[in-house]
């Protein structure tokens, strides 16, 4: 019986060859068909800090959802395009029986202690403890997050909302049961802001994510420092139009810290 | 002598072969080393517009500065990763002598008239006739754009800022000559905002952008709509750190709709 944690378990790939590497999805992480795009990020990215000729911490990613990622095994290629003195650039594509269901590139860093500064400013929350967590939804990604909703709830129940609703939210979110808080945790906590089509609309459409930014302000260290803690998840919307609308997201650390940031494009259907 | 404007010239690309394209940097858009990082983004989204299997219109755009693109002669490899029914996800690469200099990544769709909302509202802004542009830098790219500067001026005449400033601005933009706006056109402004740490500084530090991600919001025929005129261009960063910083734009049309957002991660040496 494994010890690990069900996202490590998750994010566990092997080495095929150079350059290549197997995993499979994962019954804890699935959306309603398909994995989670979270697990698909956090994977992406995996593939990456396994590499030998990694060098650094990852700085951003862009993930792009080509196809529907099927149930059951995948491999991840690799390809280092430019290794700098100080950055890496890697682009990856996510392979199921020929077809190249995702694509990807990275850069990763070498980061060191020079001007810091944050204009942005932490959205006002209260603690994590004084608010309540989220039940059960059943379905199993979402079942492996805490989620303390504090702006923006969930509400499918109430049948559609007339007027619309605001396309922000801002939630504690952490890993369930405690992992302490990684890089790859958090190209997966990127993806962890519920649809924004629901908040807005309050009815469950047609819709998925084509592409996925997150930028990774946080050093190993500070992020190993927040250990276990949730993190305050900030997200919008700015425009719905034409089939597609944004979705961005900022990631904060118990002290106000921006951790990541990033936002994706998501399609919808009607 | 060509007719062309100096924005159609630069982005001219001339088929190899199949998934391939040569094009040059254009004196017109250099920065103070290589070329301009709009035109390295004009330029990727041009070679998948020019494609014959190209379908739809641009959705998302993500462009990895690798390395120093040189002056001179450049080309520019496609792949069509995937193809559905709505969408199309493409992959480039852009070589010199053998090397990866540019990596990008884009999606396109057909897109339709369904749900439609923005949420996020327009900054308030003087109309652009009541903005004075700034006079010219002798920097070419700058030089080929009309600046009114309404917040966030640059300002690197008056030394060091202390205390620092804020690292947003607001400007409006238009391609100089006047030239119908465009989605290569756009993807070249979503790189016009000024650098942050200028801004905030006001100093000129060693810095370059990684990567830079936009979203086309509005479609083909809105962005026609607004022919010539400038677009207002709001842009900010949440966090320098560690060697990186984000840098957040939005390019709103006149009447207030979103055209198009999106970030960029810049490094920066010290």
């Amino acid at each position: 019986m494994s010890t690990l944690h069900p996202f490590d378990q998750a994010m566990t790939l092997h080495a095929v060859t150079a350059n290549a590497w197997r995993g499979e999805t994962s019954d804890g992480y699935m959306h309603v068909v398909g994995p989670f795009g979270g697990f698909i990020a956090g994977v992406m990215l995996r593939a990456i800090i396994n590499e030998p000729a990694r060098r650094g911490d990852p700085v951003a990613l862009t993930v792009n959802y080509c196809g529907a990622v099927e149930k059951g095994p995948f491999e991840i290629a690799t390809k280092l395009q430019r290794g700098g003195k100080y950055n890496q650039h890697w682009s990856m594509t996510l392979v199921q029986a020929g077809d190249t269901k995702v694509s990807a590139t990275a850069v990763f860093a070498i980061r060191d202690n020079v001007f810091s500064h944050q204009p942005a400013t932490a959205p006002v929350a209260p603690a994590p403890e004084a608010v309540a967590a989220i039940a059960k939804f059943g379905l199993s990604w979402l079942d492996r997050y805490e989620y303390r909703e504090i702006e923006g709830k969930l509400d499918v129940m109430s049948g559609p909302h007339d007027p619309i609703k605001p396309a922000s939210s801002l939630s504690w979110i952490k890993d369930e049961p405690d992992r302490p808080l990684d890089y790859v945790s958090l190209a997966s906590i990127s993806d962890c802001a519920l649809g924004r089509l629901v908040l807005v609309r309050g009815t469950m459409p047609i819709f998925g994510t084509v592409s996925l930014t997150t930028y990774f302000h946080a050093t190993a260290t500070e992020i190993a420092e927040l250990g276990v803690l949730p993190v305050l998840v900030s997200a919008a919307a700015k425009r719905f139009h034409a089939n597609f609308h944004d979705h961005d997201v900022q990631i904060w650390g118990k002290d106000g810290a921006l951790i990541a940031s990033g936002s994706q494009i998501v399609w919808y259907k009607e």
